[in-house]
């Protein structure tokens, strides 16, 4: 069993990308990589210093074999159940500017994590845990997720791990009702909400600036903590009543998915290590910045390049 | 609508393979690549002379998209129903040398061409066609595709075509009394039966050697032309109850994937330029040595390479 | 003989080019392209919606033969005169920022398709066909070509067929004397005229705005349509003595090679379509604008991204 | 602390390799690996079904992360002293064919390892193991190493955890004379014995074949279990004073760096589980022959291929 | 004996650096470059037309060739000293935006070049030449070089030859205090000074704007020539007591990495034809903006190339 | 002015390859390498340790400039034409096992070097040289070339400079009777004549095994020193009416292109050491064997490397 201060649950994918910006449809190789929000939320916290474990269901093939193998290599632990049945997920990316815009296929249904119950899992890892910490994407992927995600919020709350959770909306999985419905069932138990201001508006139908946002989740759900991000234009944290804003740094982007997970992974480790909410979304940002900077979904960064990037906003060539 | 003298129906899949002999478990890139029984059948044929339509459902995705586009960059033309439900089937190979030895993981569960029905598809370019070719590879993938593929061979009958069949048993894909319970009833249809030695000894159930298999098959079942397959060993043909024996030449394998592809389309293609059994043997067995010193599933040759390897069993360096 | 709406004429190259921005002085590798402006065009067109098939003589080579599948894996038909003279054209492209600027090295001489007579295609296909397109690429590369260019837009007139043409002077090719001279000569056959700002100003000795230069162009030769394009500030039609003025979209560029390609071929989609002028000018603009997002030549689109351009001016991540 | 039953220590180094088999003179890239004989040993192990972790020092740079987390990715656990000072080794690597050979040049001085003392290392994690695994290069590393290496050697000893040692005599390192000297003297720590039959001839003077150079090894020095190996013609197994042949499996090979690691790995694996010496001679053979199939150091097996190897000497294309 | 007019002295790295803007940590592969500041400067003299020379020590090894065939490539002659003990030296390169920043991982202790003796190195070719160069880097490598040095600054003083210098101060291999009291030794016996503004200020404590520290820091060391550079914001020449200031021209830069070097190696091969300080100042100005455009440390640019950014700051696509 | 033992003439090109064994028609990358027979001697040699220069007339383009630095890269000097007419040769390498074969398509006509005269190019550096070297691909280039290799003939014998020629056969560029026409008027003029057997009975109509070739055309044309060569089979030297027989190195082959022209550059840098035939061809059957191994055209050896060749044939993996 691990001893994580932070476990994560949810599907890691591997991502298929042309180089460059070309196009799928002329693609004659792909470049892999794994990707899934929940086990970038944990790398982003493990590089800022909280030892964290990602725990998931997965196909054992060469497939899902890789998956697990790239996280290891990232620093974290996983806990995972190794599966006969069920796919491996992947998803197909082609990068672009403006206004082709980068596209986004799935093709992550029929996934072994898609059929992963609460019972098979070990539920102590969660309880032992500081903090427990999956998305809205979990529940969009299958019915048996929607009733497992209730169920490890439910043994985190006993266990007296706190929870947090990412909004994190994904039209291409669900409707905006099914995501409400859902959603706002497993708001109870949650006690740390991350959700962008769009989601919060066209999801959950909330009106106001993105202060007003936050304030109004935070009093109608009783949460903890509210953090509504809003991309290049920074985030907001709700807290004890409060609210603090967090502008985003400057940043030449080579890649801007995995973004809000870093943010995410370093806000909760930040947490962890004690820091107030303005400190810890100051270091949240820093760390989405650099996040920016680097291929890939992961925020492979150190904790020292992110304080520089609080210190000083980055620094020139160094030789 | 297409007016080729062969058109085939099945599913091409995009085939993601590491570089070199690197495993799947730590590949950072895939090579991508168009691979199905019917479309390198088709190929093999109209390079030597046949021209080919490859006849599918695909779903309307880049993904779908790419495949089509390689299958006409290679020559043939393509004739598909353009889907918006429905998976691009995909497989993993992953090249090895012995002990290792290469292995395939299939990803091709519901794809769009496993919903493909008879009636979604044009029966008028098969029955203007002068031979229709399927494989054991299509009714193995869906109870739907067991029907369509009953379907096309009855169009054909009706239309006056040749039909042609690979027996291509996979034993990834179904248990063999499955595949001989389907492919018996199909048998009345065909006309050309290709079929591996190991097959129909443990799928049919015959017994024998290669001429015995080729013999037993092609009284009992009544077909035009029977060719029994033996990989390195050559090939036996039937027909007119005569037995041909034909070796296989001497290659350098780079790849044998697609190799019996190569000797089937070849030997269609002769047979339909009006060449007897023996000489069609031939020149499948050169098709097909010229095919495994080329990377990737499909026999990007010339009808001069493949006359000069039946002449005088290729040549050295030239310039 | 093909059924396209659209017929192109012109030589396609082997295109080599340095990985990134390298130097070729340097260069260890080529990536390989095939790129012309009537393939282009015919490509373009093809993905908007008309069926377009390209024309030439091609060299019965390997290079002949990869041009040629590059081409159809791309959509449109070829009708080829094969040949067993000449070369296969090729250029060299060197892409830099500024101020070294992107260079062209070609390397075109004695190519087959300059040698390609109007008694060695095939006419009908041009006098079937709605549309017949050709730029001021081909007459400049051959005496004989120029002949040819002459006989084809003769042909195409004798079909009913809509001539269009791109004026496309290159200065690496004729001298702007020798380019007027044969072009100007050519303009009685040609009803829609596509032709650069600089090129009607440096090329043909006019002058003013580009309204007024598409003005004086119509008037003067009597077109049916010209359309001046000025690069990044878009272009004007001139139709029926009215001029319509379309600006072109904002564009993250990685490769502005086959803009104005993708921009002439759109616009000639949609007129026969249907469109009126400034509609075919909006799409033809969206097309060129999706065009320089996409590496290599060629306008690998669909007409749903054209269309989205066109509603939205692109559009964000969507996942 | 880890829990591992194998504990392995010892140098891993970057290696850098230009493709195929092209010159280190002429090259514009390499590939880079990690690679070192006692993280082959352990990921071997570890592969084979025995939990494993390598013990080093490594400095605190993207290089020194770089190689934990390939060895974090393949598998084992790892518990370094993250050094200030000392660099990170490299080798680069010129793979050829004869009569060139395969080169490596070391560039592995003044490392961060080679200044590693035992009071820096966590010797409970070595008390606690149930063997403790290094070979002869960590002591010819440095003079610091030397002590070190006899230091975790008595660590092993106290807390009851086998010793297991592969000779591995490297003439780049260190000469015969010093060889001898140095490891004559550890091997009263010593239970477990790897050597090669070169080794035991050309550095420790023995003669004979290989079936009694093991004995003589064995009754001499009074080892529990002695391995001599001899590359393409197998190995001797001696143990209980029984001696024990094991011939090489047949392979196409790609790479034979890690072989011998492999070989060793999986022997330790299979003894830990309970085999006898035969049978775990067996799955050593199985696993190296795999190994011999795969780029890089490291043998990226399953259980259930080392298993199939035993079994059937490999199996054919599955699909 | 070479017969250049510049001669430079210097070491030579390896820079080994992942693709694109990905992390050292996470690198399955590196670019190799040879790169060193008094090679740059060579090249970019040599490209400018004046025949250079680089001078060295050099391992014996593929490594030490390879770096040596590298610049001979580039077209500048090499006299090296071979040696059989000593490292080549190499640097990690890690490319990447802001706030990530540029990041270099020097590992060059213990190299050959390190132990170079003046009476090792041909002393006529420096006398013979019309330009001797080094750098603040070579007395920075080790006290053998801070003698070497000096020893060749003499030399060349003794053959008539003008020498020049780039201060380059690298903070990872001295400290300020260390570098300024060896190099204001050597200051004597300079001609030409090439200086940061910044070094100036914080290596040899001046003060005030880059005109003054031209002016100061030629009054007070009595140079023939003082060039102050200001990256981005262009550079100063001080000569003759007369102050010239030269702004930089606009670049799309791909690499910053010896832009510097190309600046001074083509204002020493301008000053060579004749040219005075503010023409040699522009040319610098513009082979510097043109490096910025090229991957790699090295001025791969044309006399012509340079003529026409000096005439009209670039040009467009040229086809 | 050039001070080499050897001085070689004739055309170098680029090389443009498929990467593995792709087909060219289907190739998306091309690896770029210069190679031509004259400068692959010239290296040979000068890695032997004869200082040698290729002379050529290469086109003043980015092209030619590639070529040239290449050449310098691996060490020989250059001393060449440049011109601003005429086109860099190319030619296009498909590699592949039998029964398809490597096949080389040719891109040479109307070159820089096919326009060279003897008037433009230095004939002291011929004058100065101990051995001038050219082969039987020179004068079959153009009939400009014909006379210019005379002329070179000619200025060797008249500086006393020993001649040498490989007769170099290409049937793709002219036919047997041209050739022997063109030759055997160049005979009188050469010193040593290398020969593969199969053009001294092909092309020159000479009968016998190869010891009675080499004495039959030593004899009738009064060569110094005749060499016949017979691939795999090793070679035959005759000289002073003694005939030596030198078997060939068993060897990995990668690339057997260049290997004719290691074993002949290695022949001539040989005897200028002062070898004997016999020790000569010893050495020039090691540095073919060696080149078979690289990939490429040139033997990118050693001295060292060859004489571990001769001395042991090869050694294994050094570490
Ligand atoms: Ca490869
Ligand atoms: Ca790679
Ligand atoms: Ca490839
Ligand atoms: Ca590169
Ligand atoms: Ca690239
Ligand atoms: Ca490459
Ligand atoms: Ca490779
Ligand atoms: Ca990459
Ligand atoms: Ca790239
Ligand atoms: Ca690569
Ligand atoms: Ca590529
Ligand atoms: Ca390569
Ligand atoms: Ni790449
Ligand atoms: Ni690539
Ligand atoms: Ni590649
Ligand atoms: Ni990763
Ligand atoms: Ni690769
Ligand atoms: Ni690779
Ligand atoms: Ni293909
Ligand atoms: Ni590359
Ligand atoms: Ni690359
Ligand atoms: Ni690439
Ligand atoms: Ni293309
Ligand atoms: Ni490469
Ligand atoms: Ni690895
Ligand atoms: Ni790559
Ligand atoms: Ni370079
Ligand atoms: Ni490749
Ligand atoms: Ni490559
Ligand atoms: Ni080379």
């Amino acid at each position: 069993m691990s001893e994580s201060d932070l476990v994560t649950f949810g599907e890691t994918m591997l991502r298929l990308s042309p180089p460059d910006q070309e196009r799928l449809e002329d693609a004659r190789e792909f470049e892999v990589r794994a990707g899934g929000a929940e086990s970038n939320v944990a790398i982003a916290a493990q590089r800022l210093g909280t030892p964290a474990t990602w725990m998931s269901k997965v196909p054992e093939t060469p497939l899902g074999r890789r998956t697990v193998g790239e996280l290891r290599q990232h620093g974290i632990d996983t806990e995972v159940v190794w599966s006969h049945r069920g796919r491996q997920g992947t998803y197909y990316l082609e990068r672009a500017g403006e206004p082709r815009g980068t596209n986004v296929i799935y093709d992550r249904e029929n996934t072994a994590v898609s059929t992963a119950k609460a019972r098979e899992l070990d539920l102590d890892t969660i309880k032992d845990a500081r903090v427990f910490f999956t998305t809205g994407i979990t529940p969009a992927l299958s019915s048996t997720l929607r009733d497992t995600t209730a169920s490890l919020l439910k043994a985190a709350r006993e266990g007296g791990t706190t929870t947090a959770f990412d909004f994190n909306y994904r039209r291409k999985l669900w409707s905006p009702e099914e995501a409400e419905e859902t959603m706002t069932h497993l708001f109870p138990g949650i006690d740390v909400l991350v959700i962008a201001a769009r989601d919060a508006r066209t999801v959950l139908g909330f009106e106001g600036d993105p202060r007003q946002l936050a304030h109004k989740l935070g009093s109608q759900y009783e949460f903890e903590t509210v953090v509504v991000t809003r991309g290049s234009e920074g985030a907001i944290g709700w807290h004890d009543s409060v609210v603090h804003e967090q502008p985003a740094y400057d940043t030449d982007t080579v890649s801007r998915i995995g973004t809000g997970d870093a943010f995410t992974g370093a806000f909760i480790a930040r947490r962890l290590e004690g820091d107030d909410v303005p400190t810890a979304l100051e270091y949240a940002a820093a760390t989405a910045a650099l996040k920016r900077t680097i291929p890939g979904d992961v925020a492979q960064v150190t904790e020292e390049e992110v304080e520089a990037v609080v210190r000083e906003g980055g620094e020139a060539l160094s030789r």
